[in-house]
């Protein structure tokens, strides 16, 4: 199968790697606007040949677009315009309501598989790409009444090969878990990461003192706003109602520790021990 | 060197393991109210013999002190007590000014040395021992000043046996900065726990979608309140301010979502970045 990355980052380079290696993929067209990840991905032998947009596409089975979600929103119905029936489309973006939306009436819809692979890492570029990053991790489809049988098949078979366990959802309760589940993550990582900068004036402490805790639950705040602000701006409602949950058991612990009540300071931890035995099931 | 260790748990245990491994210490005493930690630790291998709070004191070089920090600041004062002024005490509690003050105008003060080492993990008991853990991290030594020379060179050859690099800071000083970089991610990811399990009554969706993002964001949330309830109680001045800070950051990211102010919400995204540039020195 002829492949078309648009994007060959940390998630379009990963990809790219794994399927070459499973041979998924026989030869992959890089697309990109950045000319250098575009170097930098055909260096790395991440992809075969770098081409533009409308080449890319005359000659693929599959596109892959993996760029940030509001970039993805807009160019998905110019991806769909220039395929056939033949041939699919899917993405990769992290909220899913805004891209099947734009594209709803679409006279070729169900050419368009609507995919997120829940894995990433703070970094980016497809020199961080990695071929094993997906396995074991959740692979979301979404709306998948909504795509052609056989463009359902080809991307079911591209999620087994990056070795993901499928996962079907309409998009509107994707993007409610997500919140949940991903996107709260990061706000809270950037928000503790401004805390300390902001209080911790002596930059040296930070790095002697900084533990294994404090980097693990500040590593999110290494991710770029680039692929980070569109996805806070398309999951606006369900971050926002998340976000103020978050504050008010934040309060919770403040309230614990103003009124010395450490009972129900206890309490508040216990209850959150309880997340060890849902992730560690 | 013969060692007691009071509280034989993940970082009593990890000591033991470590400098049995370096040859500082040919014999272990293991003393813990809780026996079963303590034939655990017998049957792995980390204490050569369980005794009593006497006979181990009585028969030690140095006495490691490994307990959480209410039940160190209580216990101090009395092994002072029993110790010569050929003997070394230690602690590893997060907070240092309360086991500092309780101890600064007994007769023994000099023969104790207010040490914190830089790591955990969201686990314990001796069966989570591992040498290794302190390898490259921060062993803060605390008032040097007033401990006796001898027991403060015995202390620091522990450290760099521990493979740590050693700093030195008064104990309000560390208190300070454990706030910021260690108390507030603990509540960070406690609050966040609950937030996700207020708000995701589905645990097998968090179970399936959980990405490596929210573990690690949250994996700090697995720490038992035994250990967590007494820091909080103890440093709960300078956690409240940081506590405080933090509410107001997350505050920053709600209202440039609700206004729909991207830029802003950039700025807050990319000021967070800064942390990366400070951790990867």
């Amino acid at each position: 199968m002829k492949i078309s990355i648009i994007g060959v980052g940390l998630i379009g380079g990963s990809i790219a790697l794994k399927l070459k290696q499973k041979k998924t993929a026989d030869f992959i067209y890089g697309i990109d606007n950045n000319t250098e990840n575009l170097d930098e991905a055909l260096a790395l032998n991440i992809i075969n040949e770098k081409v533009d947009l409308k080449t890319g596409i005359e000659n693929s089975d599959l596109v892959i677009i993996a760029i940030p979600v509001d970039s993805a929103r807009k160019i998905l119905p110019e991806v769909l315009d220039l395929i056939s029936d033949q041939q699919t489309v899917m993405d990769v973006g992290s909220t899913k309501s805004g891209i099947v939306n734009a594209v709803k009436n679409h006279p070729k819809r169900s050419r368009f598989v609507a995919f997120h692979p829940m894995w990433g890492t703070e970094n980016h570029g497809p020199k961080s790409a990695i071929a094993e990053s997906f396995s074991g991790k959740a692979g979301v489809i979404c709306n998948r009444e909504e795509s052609a049988e056989d463009a359902l098949e080809l991307v079911e078979n591209v999620v087994k090969n990056l070795d993901m366990h499928l996962i079907y959802m309409n998009a509107e309760d994707h993007d409610i878990h997500t919140a949940y589940i991903s996107h709260i993550s990061h706000i809270t990582s950037y928000a503790l990461a401004n805390t300390v900068l902001e209080k911790e004036k002596e930059e040296d402490t930070i790095f002697q003192l900084a533990s294994s805790g404090f980097s693990s639950t500040v590593r999110l705040a290494k991710s770029h706003p680039e692929m980070w602000v569109p996805i806070f701006k398309q999951n606006k409602e369900n971050v926002l109602d998340v976000l103020n949950e978050h504050i008010s058991q934040l309060r919770k612990f403040k309230s614990a520790l103003e009124k010395d009540n450490f009972e129900y300071l206890e309490e508040l931890i216990s209850n959150a021990n309880k997340i060890r035995g849902i992730l560690d099931k």
